[in-house]
């Protein structure tokens, strides 16, 4: 039967070609996949993912987004267990620690990120999609510090923009030390407690 | 004529080999580089590259290393035009001024580096010589920072070994983001002087 039954939903199944492609990603990078790799590791048919993705380009960028915003509902999720009002130290605390390939899912998030990240590097187009999640999560952040800043947590001196980026670059350098097995996920963790602890010391 | 004339000198050559290889990382990953295309981009036939390197692996490590050496190379020349004795917190800025993608020559070995880290990621071996090079730039750095603690420019609290490994996940961090463009090459260098400025605060 060519074609999609009607009851299939059309963003469910993007989403399921979109965890494909991350398979594929994590196993062996993003330039070597073609949307027949895809299909076939969706366990669909070429047209049929053509149904849903025109191009390579179009299912890569749906696919990044997507992968962003799981990323977000675990950083939500995570903050939801924390005291209510929740300290900003702890938030970013929290946030930078689900960042972190600490589990198996946010390694695969990782993995897959760091195949975007490669190919971004000679694809102007999907670079502009490859950074488009950096200036929401510096923006969340320098509002953290200055709201460390108000509650006298943090020295009045500090330049919540830039903490925002440093504390960004930071997890991210880790990330690729623990990939690498260079740190060990205590040490990752209490270089990032120390550098807070230094942050949050007015 | 088959094999290669005596006079060239055979590291010579290998380091010719080594930077074929580079230019292909450099422009499209190292997963798709075969021998044979190293050969052709290096101008020499597949026999004559055997000659050197009986596998993709032994030409992978040999090129990771000088990659290593040329770097180190780097950073002690710019070390060499500081004042005498140059004081640890210009030793400091000076080398990971160095690491960043800055210049034309060390964004291509970055971008190498970058293509051995994913490769790395899926291959054992050539994770541990990836690592390899880190425990030296950390002691150094360490060193640094200790140096900083005995002359009264750094908190006596600060933990050499730490600092010295957030000091090298923060420039590893800093490199994604100006690859991404995501920070331009001033926020970069302004973001590590004003970490510095804070470890060197008695």
């Amino acid at each position: 039967m060519v074609g999609v039954p009607k009851r299939v939903d059309h963003e469910e199944r993007r989403r399921a070609i979109a965890e494909a492609l991350w398979r594929i990603a994590c196993a062996r990078g993003l330039d070597g996949a073609s949307l027949r790799d895809v299909a076939a590791e969706a366990g669909i048919s070429l047209g049929q993912l053509q149904h849903y993705f025109s191009s390579k380009d179009e299912m890569l960028v749906f696919a990044l987004k997507y992968l962003g915003e799981l990323a977000e509902k675990r950083i939500r999720t995570r903050l939801m267990g924390l005291a209510v009002p929740p300290s900003p130290r702890d938030v970013l605390r929290e946030t930078v620690l689900e960042m972190l390939p600490l589990d198996e899912e946010s390694r695969t998030g990782n993995l897959v990120q760091i195949a975007y990240f490669v190919r971004a590097l000679h694809d102007e187009r999907l670079r502009g999609h490859a950074r488009e999640g950096v200036p929401a999560l510096r923006a969340f952040f320098a509002d953290q510090v200055r709201s460390g800043i108000a509650r006298g947590e943090v020295d009045s001196s500090r330049a919540a923009d830039a903490e925002a980026m440093l504390l960004i670059a930071l997890t991210d350098g880790l990330t690729t030390y623990l990939l690498l097995e260079v740190c060990t996920p205590d040490e990752a963790k209490g270089l990032l407690e120390g550098h807070l602890e230094r942050l949050f010391t007015p």
